[in-house]
């Protein structure tokens, strides 16, 4: 566990002084202006082929080799290689050690069982290491999973040091060496040490055991469940290195929507088999199951969590488990949600449907995560916003201590844009994590270009103000706001069977910030992105300047686009692509299943009134914050409609009316992506044809896609605002008949075909 | 269309003197025994780590370095190469020899425009290239499709032409000169002449349009219709590459069981991009539709097909189609068939519905693929096995000119052994075609080896004695016993997203044995497997000879340990994987949805009476064939359950009862997979690791496989014979009751769960 007092002197890899920062690009910028020269002046000429194409299989763990001077730096800084595999972990990190630097260098480091030369690289822990062991190197910052690296002279020599208290440390440590390489830094005087912020950092696998993903836009599961526990492939092996190189420690194997046969023998014995191949890699394997389980599995009348019968029965099923996974993380349980089962079935809260779990667990020091994602159970149907705080506040000091709930960083449903949810900061006596979406459900699936990276890093620095300035969600989920000592993230994984691992190469960055997120929630998107572009393509500032600009703008493009000021929840019903701002709602399903819902457009204007005239869902927030954002003065333009009801005419601070903003915002996210369109055509010097391809054509489609969504839009809401476009902004090609007719029958991620698409509305929607 | 006269005057490739054969074979084994003296020295130390990890994503066309005098040989018959790539198609032979002679040689041949030495590729048609024109080649018995590749000198040197009356038997040919140099055969005297038997040689692709692959076990669909049209996987060109290189020239992209979205703009625009790619490889597409269409697209109230506004609806759909896609290659339709719609639904025979779309096409030149597999209308459901005859035999003859019947191989569906279908031969005045099953749904699916050709050759050369002696089934579908021009072969397909296209490498055997077989079949599938393995793997002979006899042993084996003796039928319901004999007709479901409606096992015997004293299937036959096996005396082995009702004491022609045969079948087939594994095991060296381990593990499954059938299968026929096992055959391990109770609620290629499998009863099985 993460020492609250060594913590706050851990130096962050990415916290170094500036100057180190500035010397890193001055030298990497002089070192490409300089020495691959001959290089430069092919590049007009050379065709995008010239590189070798790639499918993105290897992610940012690319390791290609390091040109001009940085590879005499760094040669000269990995001559030898001294450490042991002395276990799985041991093993891993030295062979990614040996493979990364071969990698990177052209030549493996000699392994060494001294340090014989200057450049040497010792990795190890005390306990493993006799030399580690007698530097004078303190380890207390590194906690539990974290590391040090330091440049220290050993028997004369330059050495770096790869230190931690425990092997997975070193595996995390070694992996941030490389980084180093990867992202052309200094190694010459490091003096890092970093460890993990949150103890539990994990991906939560939306898989059905029918190989299919929900809400997955990248083929099907990764896991073979039907060659389990038999084959394991590789590529098992692959998603733990990715995952243990960004600090990721669990995985969530199974969708929330679960499966009851997820607990039988057969499974369970696949399931082991899966934990054996991540273990190495320090992820512990968790599971979803349904809380029906005791009868559909256990053939007992009833799931009542106050039932001994059913306490008995999910305390063998657990001890089951951990015979074969002694280090299973624990259970997932969407409970009382969506139509799954739960303890509100028997008249129980979701407390005690909690705390029933929590008991089978807590002698095999497995963990309860518990979705707040509820929005039927709690009575407040006039507001779905308010439902989840309504439901859990009351719950407060009321769950067992293995238990954590766990929160989607907005009150609906991983919105392009929301504000952060109200239970954060308001449930001090109870451990709150933090639910993150990765997978782009709502933000253009597998095609669009959405780098995530501001969109967590906005949730994270969002401040409750629950105990003053500086209460951020970042400080509720890592513990230090309440002094918690079990903390944990998620992020529902995008990762799938397609080659690419995530359908696109640009999604790749999704899991990437995540993890990098998840281990320091202070870091920023933009330095993530940096990190994540130059290990992906490459450091060359005239492709890592351009790209890691389009990807900061990316996600605020798609607001743009598709829900801007405040808006949500206005896709397409049931695919949750493309636009549907017109979807009202329909006989037989929740109020809250459709689009005017939330966006409430009328003769007097549009939004959705959460102030005290309204819902007065606002005031679950801490006095300050609802002070800021039920007064219209202070309110953000990008909250505006989320809690206001304002006329189509209203004055906005940029003078403009609500109406003209509204449709800018749109205008501006489709230039934005035909601009981004134009720059990547730009680089296609710089990045390999197979990649550059993927990715410009995916651009296509999102212009397309962003261009549909303006246009749908605006015709939908001129048609109830009945003010003419602002100067400069076309109308629509299409009339409102057509945009509302069209849908799209099938999308990934869901089975389809999406029920409220005849075959006849089926036509060319752009 | 293939030329009936010049047909008989094709010189095979696979027909050339033996004594070419045994000189080729005598080289490659003393090349082998003298070159890599060095290398194979170092063979029993070297892990099987040496070779470099393959994925098996090149399938046969790997093109890896030849090694030994092979490769002086084959260098100095490569030496340049002359023809021009003036279509897209001469482009893609022209890239594709040089990709493989690269591949293989080390170096590309130089590109020349005359022949200007010895060894010179000169590829072309008449049209294209003059050196061709002006060569005194007799290119009729190439056809339409086929091609020559015969040694030549030209200005005094010698060279190899590549000729063909078409761009795309240029390609083939392409494919059929690097097959040479892949086998290790001889190229310094060449005279080949071969052209395809069939002339439409599909694969029937059984893909859904939200991804999911019915009865698929590699993964999801291939087409990825969300970033259809503007993102061309280079995966589709990889397709098409490797269909062309087998000479399949058809796709049918979507399931059977077709969406009514198929037909839409928004999907014909993909279809439209995806058959531009297949396009250059003479590959056209097909699509399967529903019967349904023009009330579920088109919003007439009926799709009878006599109603003019419904055949105007055809017309006016197919000619949309034909707009973007001018060699679209027809429609597929199962019709009033496991609950599809169709023309029954009106009163109409299946000859009229079939002529409503023949009618449509024929304009455009388009054909219909009409199924013949149904189960439900005949009104006899006694037999399953007569209903297709007794529902289609009086339509002979009334079916359009563009109309091909396509007709499974057997009467059943695509049991691992069943006779032929009585169909064939049976219906002169009608077209008919053959469908074979390449994905393996009652086969073992994924994991199991198991070689098709056997199977593909057995169903081929059946004898219907239609037109007396030498009427078989391959002489109806190439057309030759009635002297039809169209004719028409259809393969349900094994690809997927599976990295290595097929879910295993052995499966990727079976995708290319159908293509061989449809090219010629005549071909023996030993030969295909050898040249297959050679591919592959490697000709090496320490690994060629042993897996080709695995694969030549392994569809008996199955048969063995699945349903030996004739029997059909006895698979698990729902997911056709594992034994499920026990399962008897439950209600609401077809009785012959159950295992025990095939086998009828009782106190009196097993086995299914078709003779006249039964169902009188038998009848079905020509006089010939029906005596044959309506007589005990003469009914083979292997088709004996499947004809007769036989007490369990009847005596076998070997001598022993049938009980005791029955047993000594299964035990057959456990033991052959037990020898598999053990040989596998012994040829590490000669593959790498990844397709080693891969297969390796597979192979344990298929043995756990075997025994959970035959334990499974013997329990329960055990329950009802009463008989002990014969001597040396150990008991089943388990009751009955744990075979019976146990079930698997997922497969690929179904969504599951398999209804008939609630969570309790999953433990574990083998």
């Amino acid at each position: 566990m993460p020492n609250p007092i060594s913590r706050t002197r851990v130096l962050e890899q990415s916290r170094r002084a500036p100057a180190a920062w500035a010397l890193a690009w001055a030298l990497a910028i002089a070192c490409l202006l300089i020495a691959p020269l001959a290089h430069a002046a092919t590049l007009p000429d050379a065709p995008a082929t010239a590189l070798p194409a790639e499918e993105g299989y290897r992610l940012w763990l690319r390791y290609v080799p390091v040109a001009g001077e940085w590879l005499a730096r760094y040669r000269a800084g990995a001559t030898e290689l001294v450490g042991a595999g002395t276990s799985p972990t041991l093993r891993a990190a030295h062979a990614e050690l040996v493979r990364g630097l071969t990698g990177l260098l052209g030549t493996a480091p000699q392994p060494s069982r001294q340090v014989t030369r200057d450049g040497a690289i010792v990795f190890g822990t005390p306990g493993t290491s006799p030399l580690v062991r007698r530097l004078p190197l303190d380890l207390r910052p590194a906690g539990a999973e974290g590391y040090l690296i330091r440049t220290v002279t050993i028997e004369g020599h330059s050495a770096t040091v790869i230190a931690a208290n425990t092997d997975i440390g070193v595996l995390y440590g070694a992996f941030g060496f490389l980084r180093l390489l990867q992202t052309r830094q200094p190694i010459g005087h490091l003096d890092i040490a970093t460890s993990p912020k949150i103890s539990r950092r994990v991906l939560d696998h939306w898989d059905n055991l029918n190989g299919t993903v929900e809400r997955g836009y990248a083929g099907d599961s990764l896991w073979k469940w039907e060659s389990l526990p038999q084959y394991l492939s590789p590529r098992y092996t692959d998603y733990a290195r990715a995952c243990a190189s960004i600090g990721i420690n669990g995985a969530v194997l199974d969708n929330v929507n679960a499966s009851p046969f997820i607990l039988t023998p057969l499974y369970l014995r696949k399931i082991a088999a899966l934990a054996g191949v991540l273990r190495p890699y320090g992820i512990r394997v968790y599971l979803s199951v349904p809380f029906s389980e005791p009868v559909s599995l256990g053939k007992l009348k009833s799931a009542d969590p106050l039932d001994p019968r059913v306490q008995a029965w999910w305390s063998a099923k657990v001890a089951e488990i951990y015979r074969d996974i002694p280090d299973f993380g624990g259970l997932l349980m969407k409970a009382n949600s969506e139509g799954q089962p739960g303890p509100g079935d028997y008249g129980r809260t979701q407390a005690q449907g909690a705390n029933l779990l929590a008991r089978a667990l807590a002698p095999h020091g497995g963990i309860v995560m518990w979705r707040a994602f509820v929005y039927t159970t709690g009575g407040h149907s006039e507001d779905r916003a308010r439902q989840a705080y309504d439901t859990f506040k009351p719950l407060d000091g009321k769950f067992a201590d293995n238990v954590l709930v766990q929160v989607k960083n907005g009150p609906i449903d991983f919105q392009p844009r929301e504000p952060f949810h109200p239970l954060f900061g308001a449930m001090p006596h109870t451990h709150l994590m933090l639910e993150l979406q990765i997978t782009k459900e709502y933000l253009g699936q597998r095609t669009s270009m959405v780098y995530l990276g501001p969109l967590f890093e906005e949730a994270l620095r969002a401040d409750t103000w629950a105990r003053g300035a500086g209460s951020t969600v970042a400080r509720v989920t890592d513990g230090s706001l309440y002094g918690e000592r079990l903390t944990a993230i998620a992020g529902v994984a995008n990762t799938g069977s397609e080659r690419n691992w995530t359908g696109s190469i640009f999604n790749q960055a999704n899991w990437y910030a995540f993890g990098r997120l998840a281990w320091n929630p202070d870091l920023a998107a933009r330095e993530i992105a940096t990190e994540w572009v130059a290990m992906t393509f490459t450091s060359d500032p005239r492709f890592l300047a351009p790209v890691v600009k389009l990807m900061m703008g990316s996600r605020e493009a798609a607001v743009d686009y598709m829900t801007p000021l405040g808006l949500a929840g206005q896709m397409a019903a049931g695919t949750h692509f493309g636009p549907g701002p017109w979807v009202a709602p329909a006989r037989g399903t929740p109020p809250d299943w459709s689009s005017t819902y939330y966006s409430r457009p009328g003769a007097s204007g549009i939004g959705f009134d959460r102030t005290a005239t309204g819902s007065d869902a606002i005031a679950q927030y801490s006095p300050h914050v609802a002070a800021q954002w039920g007064n219209l003065a202070t309110c953000p333009d990008d909250l505006l409609l989320w809690f206001h009801h304002l006329p189509w005419d209203y004055r906005m601070r940029s003078g403009r009316t609500l109406w003209d903003s509204l449709v800018r915002h749109y205008d501006r996210g489709v230039e934005w992506v035909k601009q981004a369109r134009a720059t990547w055509g730009t680089l296609a010097p710089y990045v390999d044809a197979q990649r550059y391809r993927l990715t410009a054509d995916y651009l296509a489609i999102e212009e397309q896609d962003a261009q549909w969504w303006r246009d749908a839009s605006i015709a939908y809401f001129q048609s109830i605002s009945h003010l003419p476009l602002p100067a400069g902004s076309a109308p629509p090609p299409d009339t409102l008949a057509h945009y509302e007719a069209f849908c799209i029958p099938y999308v990934e991620g869901s089975p389809g075909p999406n029920p409220a698409c005849p075959p006849a509305d089926v036509t060319v929607p752009r």
